[in-house]
């Protein structure tokens, strides 16, 4: 039995001024958690009781699908991230230290390589497949912008698993696996997700999803479609175009443009000139890009931005990308700037990619690669040619769905979850092969799944708080029953006493309110803060032989006899 | 239940070439953990489970305690650790490494600091304590030596507990309530363990103790007394000598002693020349030393050698403790080497210390401080005086038990955890105080309390194995039955199949070795290093009703009656 007499805990009247969502708010007032450092926090009790429950759900699941729990440390040789490449691709996301004796290491920020070894220090041949092995363990990252409490830290507990097959036959069923799991887990935890399709296919037709927990202030955007329910973050959204059916286009024209350094004003221009009604979306944004220090242009309609995440997510092999500076038109002296079309890529030292709205065969109002000039009916697949279509431009509410057509809407969501195929990269990079049934050395392909266990806390209270404080699922909860003694006469506290202790004997988790130096009313607010779904209130109405008995979600009042008080609440939480 | 059929377990048949003591060699073989890098080591899942059995142990004996459980971070800011002074104490064992701002971090080898700070954000009055507070957390320590496997790791789990109370009292109340539960723990978990007592009295009346598994490999001295019980760690071994009752000595006499560079011919040469029969103990060894930059001498009588840990442990306040090396001669350059005297100390400028047995009044042979001459009769008191008395002295079997004068013996142990009254050393560094009755700011005193969860593996692991191999307590092993399939017969299968399933719903844990491809001998010897405590077997005799029950430990073997398995294992267990 937790007593508030002698438990760590302090709630805080005011919100901490670093809180910007109400999770991190309410987590640190009901005495939760509390910062050590930029995204870096401790566990209090009540916080700590929490995250095992959530802990323990999580390992249940995944037991129950058959997976396998094992575990690695936090310290971590130099030498496979090194194989994988990953020791320099990570960036400084990644802490490294060296030992006393100058040896090189990291703190695993997610530990593909080591799972890999392990599996090939241990099995050898297709019988030993397939094999789903994870763990429950702390990472960390050194993030640029640690925020939001526990949901982004630079420190926190992830439960990895990674799959490990023969062929992509088998890789599909431990994934489906996965994801069933993943369901029952996100289930229980009573949260509200989205499963979400990520990265469409750009690394060569290996799948990812994301679940998603819808939340206002959370960080992560998606497109969801209220009708077919497809889902997929912005970056795997699809764009649906049609092949172009107009009319053959007439023939490229130049025309002067001065004082048109907007889209808007070019609009209006052209609208002017040639009597015309076109808008923002009949013209054409040469973005200029550098992608690992080439020039690259992403043509977009003029109506909307180039996204690029978007773009980077969807350029298969690209590592750095970044928008042309002053220094790289110095570099293109052709280049004018403002003024740029696809038309003189070749001659001018770029390549071209298109937004897939640039069909083949339509034509648009863009630069003309001279000052004050813009070309009308510059027409793809005739006037200039792409490298590749790539989903580059901003997504925006009300853009078609892919899967059936209705309009999306766009909403914010904190990410739980990431089931991802992984395929061959770590088992090729670090020498994972098992002889298959005719004695080949076969490389294996493995599947990656990642679940936020500290940030699951944060999850949860984002989508079941409310304005009084926290309020949890029954199974997540520090306690079921938060018990508090409204008085100080010596029958009232006795009753209370008796009822914690019969209360904790019929198998309840109790939070036992027994302050003598707090007021009811400071009792009643702390047990609205700390969220303990059932709460059950020894008064003054216990001179009536009546106790009050409080749901704590949908804030409803009953009055129990006190005779009959502990048959009576097990009865109203079946 | 475990299926060996798709466990990730391959045992080994070989010992690993660095594995030094059987814990190592049989976790390894057996597959419960391997080597990341030196002092790093990852779990399988047999080890996993095996570790958290051990965990589930020592946090429910912790929270039956009334000790409540938090959790801090491992990376810890530079900040609370330079308040304590340990960020520049800790030395090389610490890692350090540095955030993307350039900002230092540590990885905690142990958070007094953090609790501390913890404790103060909460708390405010004497009404708060007194209050104990446990984690189960990673630790990182870089060891000159990690060695012996998972017993001295570079990053381990441990339990660590602190106590905080307003008075020494309160604080003694809360040692003894861990020390309690610390046996409760221990002996759950089978250990077979001493208590010793640890430093005795340097740092100014605060008490220790450790919790020793005695163990022939452990790398842990410590004394026993086979009458009363009395044991101490070495350097907590306490001297007992009487007063000197001779009659007042010789003057002191110098004598040649040419080609005397041992005691063993010193003492040849006096019993020649004196015609007496003296021996090493009769003689006085000059042991010199720096410490914290100043030359002293330790005098032990000639049969002994210094102890360095117990002359260190018994020296208040000193640092660094080191043997002189010939550039300590070069500065203090009136000692004369092998021939050095506590008779002149302070014209040379050396401080003296003796070990106990040096008592006042008695009188010695030792260096004349002149080349090729020694004194005889030089006595305590008269020719010299010491600045105190420090246990310095080795401890060899056969000395005297400081409690009730039996010869003791001694033993090697492996500590699985200590207690410590830490008193306000923390608590006044980061500024943890409370206001107490008077309304007046009291300093708190504090009690840390450590076990050693991943050791306590490999500590149950030294004590119980034999040399078959593992041999687990019940509630500690990562399964209750071992069942094997001795047997390809469809009927003998399946019957193995049913039990398996009957057994684990019956409430026992499982490990099945289902494999098909593995003969009846290789899963005997399996089951013999893996080390579950029952191990049955279906095999041939299944066709005359019967199956095998053996037990791990004892190595004896029953017939069961294959129709009532089940009732009569559950019956076997009991």
């Amino acid at each position: 039995m937790l007593r508030m007499s002698t438990l760590l805990l302090r709630t805080l009247r005011d919100d901490p001024a670093d809180a910007e969502v109400p999770s991190h708010r309410l987590l640190v007032r009901a005495g939760y958690v509390r910062r050590i450092a930029a995204g870096i926090y401790s566990w209090l009790p009540l916080g700590y009781l929490t995250f095992r429950n959530i802990e323990r759900i999580i390992r249940e699941e995944m037991d129950a699908a058959g997976f396998q729990e094992v575990h690695f440390p936090s310290l971590l040789p130099r030498e496979p991230y090194e194989e994988s490449n990953r020791w320099g691709e990570y960036g400084p996301d990644l802490f490294k230290l060296k030992d006393r004796r100058g040896n090189d290491y990291l703190l695993g920020p997610t530990h593909e390589e080591m799972f890999t070894l392990m599996v090939k220090g241990e099995f050898s041949s297709y019988k030993d497949l397939p094999l789903s092995i994870y763990q429950i363990q702390t990472k960390f990252r050194d993030e640029v912008r640690p925020r939001s409490g526990i949901i982004r830290g630079r420190e926190f507990v992830m439960k990895d698993s990674y799959s490990f097959d023969i062929d992509d036959a088998g890789l599909e069923v431990s994934y489906q696996r996965h994801r069933e799991a993943y369901i029952k887990t996100f289930n229980r935890l009573g949260l509200d997700f989205n499963i979400v399709s990520a990265m469409s296919g750009a690394m060569g037709g290996s799948k990812s999803e994301e679940f998603l927990a819808p939340c206002p202030t959370g960080e992560d955007t998606y497109v969801l479609c209220p009708n077919c329910g497809f889902a997929a973050n912005v970056e795997a959204m699809v764009t649906k175009v049609a092949a172009y059916s107009g009319t053959e286009p007439s023939a490229l024209e130049v025309f002067d443009s001065p004082n048109t350094p907007t889209i808007g004003s070019l609009v209006e221009l052209v609208n002017r000139k040639f009597n015309q009604n076109i808008t923002g979306a009949d013209t054409l944004k040469n973005v200029l890009l550098i992608a690992d220090g080439v020039a690259i242009s992403i043509l977009v309609p003029g109506d909307r931005e180039v996204d690029l995440k978007r773009v980077g997510a969807n350029l298969p092999g690209v590592k750095e990308l970044r928008l042309f500076e002053e220094k790289d038109f110095a570099k293109y002296p052709g280049l004018v700037k403002g003024y740029v079309g696809p038309q003189d890529a070749v001659r001018l030292g770029f390549k071209v990619y298109a937004d897939p709205r640039i069909v083949i065969g339509s034509h648009w109002i863009t630069g003309a690669n001279q000052k004050d000039k813009h070309a009308r009916f510059v027409t793809h697949g005739r006037d200039f040619d792409v490298v590749a279509f790539v989903e580059a431009a901003e997504v925006k509410a009300g853009d078609t769905c892919p899967s059936c057509g209705t309009p999306v809407v766009i909403d914010r969501a904190i990410e739980i979850g990431h089931i991802f195929q992984l395929g061959r990269k770590y088992a090729k990079a670090l020498g994972l092969t098992v002889l298959d049934q005719n004695g080949k050395a076969q490389v294996v392909t493995m599947g990656s799944y990642g679940i936020g266990v500290s940030r699951a806390v944060a999850a949860i209270a984002e989508q079941t708080h409310d304005e009084f404080g926290l309020n949890w699922p029954r199974e997540i909860a520090p306690a079921e029953i938060h018990l508090v003694v409204a008085g100080k006469e010596s029958a009232t506290v006795a009753f209370a006493e008796k009822l914690a202790n019969d209360l904790e004997a019929s198998g309840l988790r109790i939070l036992f309110d027994d302050r003598l130096d707090a007021s009811p009313g400071v009792k009643f607010k702390d047990a609205e803060l700390i969220g303990i779904p059932y709460i059950v209130i020894v008064g003054k109405s216990l001179a009536n032989g009546k106790i009050e008995f409080r749901v704590r979600n949908t804030g409803s009042k009953t009055e129990l006899n006190a005779d009959s008080a502990v048959s009576e609440i097990l009865a109203a939480l079946e």
